[in-house]
């Protein structure tokens, strides 16, 4: 077995924001200290990079995101957590389906694409990009993607808690993984021999 | 910077029971497909590896988890799942308070205590263990502890998501992390120069 991690040259995008000192302050003023400590600490909280997106009545839309936790398998359930303020939020509220696209090591760039500022529709000019149950934009070549239908909405705060059914699974035989941990991008690639 | 991974040599401990072939059809039965699919693609999801504990009128108890997520930072919360089937459930159910021990290299040994059958109160004779606000054992040289209380609890299929407001928090200044990645450990590490 081969296991390789690298970690990222390139900059770092707007992916977990609210873990982001720097783009708190410049938007909601000053932190607490729990606040501050709990974003600090939630840097290095290892996790898989995902591009949500959705597809209905509302529109396309997709965003990055790394809080994305699998629930049950009776019946095979994840959750999504999302900023309500988001401008994404919207498209997801209405469309009520969404794919959790599992990024893999070339997916960087389309990570800070669909994290950054672009226009929503724009986002999907780079990537490859089909569909399978809900019609939600399914990434050809991601690590994973689970198509979901969005079963409950739960508020805490300023995020809601998608609470989501999966449909349908597409996923590649490799093993490799784009992490965020310590506010950058990291790569696993774990290839048998 | 450097930034290496090592695949880990030791056993795959019952981390994750719930993405494992193994365990389910042995006290469940026959998966369906999507239930399969779900489980092998879950496992292609990296995540931190965490040991939950809680104490209080119940008892003392703890277990290994990947499925913590963060939530909002106001006010600051994290999720966890967890099996209402599960030998642990009822102390964190009655407890109501928790903390989220976010793991490093070191610990993997301790990982498959937490996640392994050994009896609740012989999990706590390994590691050094000390308390914040709430009670609930913080592992002494854990990568982060997340003191908790649980705010709300939402059952979904088998298990129940508990929402969790973070009362404190203690981290080392250290860049490491155990991961679970393709039904395995893999460790994190980044050190700065």
């Amino acid at each position: 077995m081969n296991t390789v991690i690298k970690e990222s040259q390139a900059t770092q995008s707007s992916l977990m924001k609210h873990k982001s000192k720097e783009s708190f302050t410049s938007t909601a003023g000053n932190l607490t200290d729990i606040q501050q400590s709990f974003r600090d600490a939630m840097s290095k909280l290892a996790a898989a990079v995902n591009i949500i997106t959705t597809e209905g009545p509302a529109g396309r839309a997709g965003f990055t995101a790394s809080a994305v936790c699998s629930v049950t398998d009776e019946p095979p359930t994840l959750l999504v957590c999302l900023n309500r303020s988001a401008s994404v939020y919207k498209f997801f509220k209405e469309n009520m389906v969404l794919c959790v696209n599992t990024l893999g090591l070339e997916h960087q760039d389309l990570s800070g694409v669909f994290g950054g500022k672009k226009a929503l529709e724009e986002r999907f000019e780079q990537g490859s990009w089909s569909t399978l149950s809900t019609g939600s934009p399914v990434l050809e070549d991601a690590s994973i993607s689970f198509d979901c239908k969005i079963k409950l909405i739960s508020s805490v705060g300023t995020h809601d808690i998608l609470i989501c059914e999966v449909l349908d699974i597409k996923h590649k035989p490799d093993c490799e993984s784009l992490i965020y941990f310590n506010r950058g991008y990291h790569q696993l690639s774990k290839c048998t021999n």
